[in-house]
């Protein structure tokens, strides 16, 4: 992937953020030639011993071998090394994939000193090839060799379509000792051609149980990965992990309602909302960044669903790409979302201009200023369905041509 | 509409089917001025005294107008009339779009001498915008003066963007008499710019009780118009409504285990099938028939969630527009539907020919006869999933260039 690809997001931010190093973090990326020559394509993070971890996974029903291997090894609660390649996958790759991943894990810890149930492993890419392990296990100890703290590196060595890398880092103050938080991800699309996987891995040198990191993570999670949509599908691979390596020196974490502890969870929220914003803009074929938040349900889970079934309309995202203001198509997918909703009540509001209220069009309904909003590249949508106090926001994109293009006609 | 437009599906059957004239039934259409000149509008379907009537209708949370009504009056089990209206949805219209319905059935009720509890009404068109009843209601009067059997002009009055008009028909014996079924229903897309709405009307002569007639209905529309899908989105108004006007001349049948009744309900599911098959070989864009059989799933209503996974998925439907026999698609889209499979027993058949087995690629496949299949207008795909005996299949059209022209580009 060169640096300024012609076929960028129209929608990416316009580089790359400076990221800290994370003491106890050493990072180190090459080309491996899992698929392709020319890329960089295996990130070897070796982590300080005692690092804790967390993790939040795909619920697909078909999960990927890497995916059944870290859900095992968890439970422990701490992380030596974390192993990530792109090129490959290793999803529906039955005993030979578990295989594979066992190779793997061996091999990094002998790299980096620990044992292998303290390897953590995500993979992504094609799915269904068998993976070839040799590969990324023979560039191991070269990486374990030089590793530094290239995050540009890291993020760009997970990529797969992804048009640019993603990271974020934020600082906070645990105990009045500064903490860092450094992240990167990869999307995009759902994904593309034959590539499956969302990955996001987030490192601080904060010292907090992996419980309680556990805990943290689930809810930045679900308020940010777990919030966006481009096309509906669900991945084989999608991962999250959280290592917190303790190195900044405070008095390791006790409780999760500790006050102290306030500052570094807006933090880890900020750093995973940022990382699933910017795999948003890269969603394939992406020409407008889209949020739809839902008031008025039931609870946050009921605005949640409702909001993706807005954000996951085909109707609604195709006439987003057409810059119309069919507030028609909202009706409609709230309506399927199978939620409660009383359609009486419903109100709706684009770019901050009421349309609906009270289930039906707002008297005088004048559409040029909400058809002016549908022009930018950022897309506000507002529905409140009357029912209760439950309120959540979802992010999206739109459904352009060049979605069709990059999954329907890349063979030709 | 022309009677031959330039961009008919290209899925399209060669022609409307004969449909014979059911007695009880009288049928008329015309151009009411709903929303365009010089397109029928608006269809009126007199009932013989006593017919039964049996209705399945949209699951949507923000139900139409038309769909309240005749959810109210299916108790009462008879109808005099049905009146059908295309160009507007009158869904999102509040307490106007009520009391238009009900200005609707005082005319057609005085028009077909019943009364406003038996007529059935049913809706399709833009959503959101009031409805002018006076448009549809001053016709009626002369439509009940001029009923025929008219089924093409019947079935092309209730078109909204579907590109050709979808009739079917069967007979069936009851009793050693002979029975007919006649079916009209519309599409298309999920709906086409700013349109809502899956309709489909079915009469008989048959003597069949409304709380049996009601059963069989559903129980056919569930393998039927509940099985397929364009595009996921749920309309507002989607409506089934079955008559039976009694006028065959059988004794009533009196139990739905009647050996009597097996060749009507085989009829009916006939009937149902073959409209909702039409309703898919018109889905917006269409340039491929889909057929998905999932098999090895917990039951029936798992199989049939798991083929709407695959059927739904933006990346299986690009792809097979794409003529790619992207089966790691497939294994994605089982993941996401949420029902037990079970990976490693997985099995994926495409046209016939075995992909993967047992969690993984068949040894030795070749992908050449696959890709063969993958090219045709009829594309098989099956799947088995590895942990009982549910079996249902779905069916769809896959996600082209042509879609998105439709639902984004429109005002251009």
């Amino acid at each position: 992937m060169t640096e300024d690809s012609p076929e960028i997001s129209p929608l990416a931010p316009e580089a790359f953020p400076e990221l800290p190093a994370i003491d106890g973090v050493g990072l180190a990326d090459c080309e491996a030639g899992v698929r392709h020559r020319g890329v960089t394509d295996v990130l070897l993070a070796k982590l300080a011993e005692g690092t804790t971890v967390a993790g939040v996974f795909t619920k697909s029903k078909t999960a990927a071998a890497p995916i059944d291997w870290c859900r095992s090894i968890l439970p422990l609660g701490t992380a030596g090394a974390l192993v990530v390649n792109s090129g490959n996958a290793n999803a529906f790759t039955g005993r030979q994939g578990a295989d594979a991943v066992r190779e793997m894990a061996i091999a990094a810890a002998a790299a980096c000193d620990c044992t292998a149930d303290h390897v953590y492993i995500a993979q992504t890419g094609v799915i269904g090839e068998p993976i070839d392990a040799g590969k990324i296990t023979r560039v191991l100890p070269d990486l374990a060799e030089r590793l530094g703290s290239d995050w540009a590196g890291a993020a760009r060595a997970i990529m797969t379509t992804d048009t640019y890398p993603k990271g974020c880092a934020r600082t906070a103050d645990i105990g009045g000792v500064e903490v860092n938080i450094a992240g990167i991800a990869k999307g995009s699309g759902m994904i593309a051609p034959d590539m499956a996987t969302m990955l996001g891995f987030i490192f601080t040198d904060a010292a907090i149980p992996a419980d309680i990191l556990e805990i943290m993570l689930t809810r930045s999670v679900d308020k940010s990965f777990n919030s966006i949509t481009v096309d509906s599908d669900t991945s084989t691979s999608d991962t999250v992990l959280a290592f917190a390596t303790g190195a900044a020196g405070h008095p390791t974490v006790a409780e999760l309602g500790e006050a102290g502890l306030a500052g570094f969870r807006t933090a880890l929220d900020e750093v995973c909302l940022d990382l699933a914003q910017q795999i948003v803009r890269d969603g394939e074929g992406a020409s407008k960044f889209v949020a739809i938040t839902v008031a008025g349900a039931e609870d946050v889970i009921a605005a949640r669903r409702i909001g993706l079934a807005i954000a996951n309309s085909p109707l609604v995202k195709t006439a987003i790409a057409g810059e119309d203001a069919n507030w028609g198509r909202i009706v409609m997918a709230v309506g399927k979302s199978g939620e409660a909703a009383d359609r009486d009540k419903l109100a709706i509001a684009i770019g901050g201009i009421a349309v609906a209220e009270a289930g039906a069009v707002v008297p005088g309904y004048d559409e040029a200023p909400v058809a002016e909003h549908m022009q930018g590249r950022e897309i506000e949508i507002f529905v409140d369905v009357g029912v209760g106090d439950g309120e959540a926001t979802v992010w999206t994109c739109d459904l352009t041509h060049r979605y069709i293009e990059i999954n329907a006609d890349y063979r030709t």
